[in-house]
């Protein structure tokens, strides 16, 4: 038995997200249905955790148990030709049997991209967050600032999920424009459900003035009301799971 | 009468390219079908220039005559209500009558996408040319120089184009890479028949060791069998027209 970890990109737009649906596959059914069709196993395959429908991601890490002897360096190439042209498999290696997608992840970064226009753009309409209004990014720099460190993220939380605790830590938060488009990456140990689309929306209010407190204030506010609105999944990629 | 200059931004995927065909309306004629529905009268629009089928445009610039009212700031978003949401119009001023989107043009400015992986991405498949060999992109960036100045660029046109004369001016060539992307602009004061895509393919060639020759030698052939191959329509992107 071999342990195989994959790096996979996908766009989201078409899918429920990363977690087989009763009526739809979802990313990770679709990938078990392509290791099926090389390795003519049913395997289960782990993520590093459960993107909601519409995200993307540009370095999704999952991994699953195999008979097959197929080298690694193969199986991308392999997969790709199974899956659909939305997903593809950048990178596989062999592993510890220890090794757990989910479990041994010791950080990730997230990318939430904004296109901040009057007008629609139609090479990014499908994976930007069209904002009509004028952005103050200067002072969305300065507010993300507070973000960093160790804090009780509970006001970032949507309802619904079940955590034992809302504390996590960001340990790289980066904002940088380039003409109309404001990308906003945030790394850390750990994520609250819609935890990074809650504070890129919450960002996006700072910067239009809607919400006049500081960022420093609505973290210890905990308070969900206090943050901004939740800003939606098709800006938002998964960009790296670390180990 | 009024002159009104547009700038439009277009995915260029699913049109047959700028100008209108028998059977296709092109962005060209889906423009004039909104200006009819907003103004109520039938217009013929002038572009800076044809994009062939499937190149997209982030700064097209294009001009007509109306004998409507409506103010120029308000002609954007009325447009967009009646385009498709591929087409996007991001600007609109009332201009001189003498104002013409191709003669008055004095250069263009135009962007090529390269994703250089072994394994598609499915954020760029469309708007980039995925390019499986290693490329030498310092190599590239030191060949592009040469391209810089006033040159026949002869053996960088498709044949089946009639111009009087294949000399242009380079004013700035500019290659930048983030991960696996290369980003490459070419801006000047006019290009040939698929020149753009031609020496976009042709850098491709240098950089991944298929053409050994220099560009400057590459150019002063002027033998398109020196060039290399017409790079793909569908990372190419019309990014700004100079007046």
């Amino acid at each position: 038995m071999r342990n195989i970890k994959i790096i996979v990109q996908y766009n989201g737009k078409n899918y429920c997200g990363w977690q087989k649906q009763p009526d739809s596959m979802g990313i990770q059914g679709n990938l078990e249905y392509a290791i099926e069709k090389i390795t003519g196993e049913k395997v289960k395959i782990t993520g590093s955790g459960r993107t909601d429908a519409g995200v993307h991601a540009l370095g999704q890490v999952a991994n699953f148990f195999t008979e097959s002897s197929i080298p690694a360096h193969r199986i991308p190439d392999a997969l790709n030709s199974q899956l659909p042209k939305d997903i593809s498999v950048i990178y596989a290696e062999e592993v510890d049997m220890e090794f757990h997608s989910r479990y041994s992840a010791k950080g990730k970064r997230y990318r939430y991209v904004i296109h901040n226009s009057r007008y629609r753009n139609p090479i990014v309409r499908e994976t930007s967050y069209q904002v009509k209004y004028d952005l103050d990014v200067e002072k969305m720099k300065r507010e993300a600032e507070a973000l960093k460190g160790t804090h009780d993220f509970f006001g970032f939380m949507s309802s619904g999920s079940s955590v034992e605790s809302t504390v996590r830590t960001i340990t790289d938060v980066n904002i940088t424009t380039e003409d109309d488009m404001i990308v906003m990456e945030f790394e850390g140990n750990g994520f609250l459900y819609n935890m990074v689309r809650i504070i890129s929306g919450t960002l996006v209010d700072i910067g239009r003035g809607k919400i006049k407190k500081g960022m420093r204030e609505i973290i210890e506010a905990k308070d969900r009301k206090e943050a901004g609105h939740t800003a939606p999944a098709h800006a938002l990629f998964l960009k790296k799971v670390f180990y």
